[in-house]
């Protein structure tokens, strides 16, 4: 995602550390500790905008969810929406989604959703991809049983690269749906990016996985 | 497929043994013998009209090829066009694909085609498709080790269909391609419905796998 550079970006999140952590590693095994409430922890990685987690932690209170996110121009974004909504089952954490074993314990995590990740098209970026297998032995390590990777994107390459790495990685296939915005398949949040693509007739691609 | 009924479609099928092995149970463990050449031999299970196989027969002289067909009206459709080629390395058999191994002994199989298969899009129909367990257990009896199982259709729901249950039972997906007329993926040659449907506009989707 391209953004404008926000040089006030950094300290308007430094000063709302009780929204966003900047040094999550601190935090590893002790998450529940920020959430009013112990209840599941879902995580986002590239949350950008934040519009998705935002609608989700609206839906379910149930659940607290984390919103991670390398870029301080974007996450700032999510930031400005959080402020209105005033959620007690949302935290955002500026950090790289390639250190999640630094930030999470084992079976910390009940959920981890990728939406419309950089599809890293060169054959020789595959490692990027967050459905590369690096990244699903790192998302196996710090889930609980049975919990549930969910991705979405527009881009029919990446989408293809992941079914064949989920699949050879040894995960179960959940759900596999080819035109999301065709589908009966209950519950779609809908990313920034989502709403904009799918206008133009873009398919949108999604599918829901565990480990066993 | 819907084909108009031909009263003399049996009685051309049994004229012509030398083309159509209608008892194949018998050649279970022998079908080397019915071609001039000892080479891997690759089959297709519902093979319709017969325009895909007798083309890949063509192409590929190196490779022995059955066409497995349950309905004497679409498979002398096959035979006609057969007649006219005259390939050493192709023939059919009039059967059921649900006795793959009572046709063929283990490892006999170098390669399965599944194309346009029948989608079954009812739930309780499931077992019928041609990528339900049930089959793939048998495509697993026959066919040897790092053999291929490819797969195509226009069909979305049998397509996501297939690729949870290929994924679910263990297969190793070695190419995906949601959209193969507009991909760069080396040969594909059609099928007489692949022409017909894809000539308006309808993706096609391709598979290929391997059990492990």
């Amino acid at each position: 995602m391209r953004v404008r550079h926000k040089p006030w970006a950094k300290d308007l999140l430094n000063d709302h550390p009780e929204w966003v952590i900047t040094s999550p590693h601190d935090y590893k095994g002790k998450w529940q500790q920020v959430f009013e409430k112990e209840q599941d922890l879902k995580i986002e990685i590239g949350t950008g905008k934040g519009q998705f987690l935002i609608r989700m932690a609206q839906a379910h209170p149930e659940v607290n969810f984390i919103g991670i996110e390398m870029i301080s121009d974007v996450l700032v974004m999510a930031l400005q929406k959080a402020l209105d909504s005033q959620l007690p089952n949302l935290k955002f954490v500026r950090g790289d989604g390639q250190e999640l074993t630094e930030m999470f314990e084992e079976d910390e995590v009940a959920g981890i959703y990728l939406n419309f990740s950089d599809p890293w098209p060169k054959k020789r970026h595959a490692k990027r991809r967050l459905t590369h297998k690096n990244f699903l032995q790192q998302y196996q390590t710090v889930m609980k049983e049975n919990g549930q990777l969910i991705f979405k994107t527009d881009n029919q390459g990446l989408f293809e690269y992941s079914l064949m790495s989920l699949a050879n990685y040894g995960m179960w296939l959940d759900e596999v749906s080819l035109d999301l915005h065709h589908a009966d398949v209950g519950e779609n949040i809908q990313t920034e990016y989502e709403e904009k693509f799918s206008r133009r007739g873009q398919r949108i691609y999604r599918l829901s996985a565990h480990f066993r």
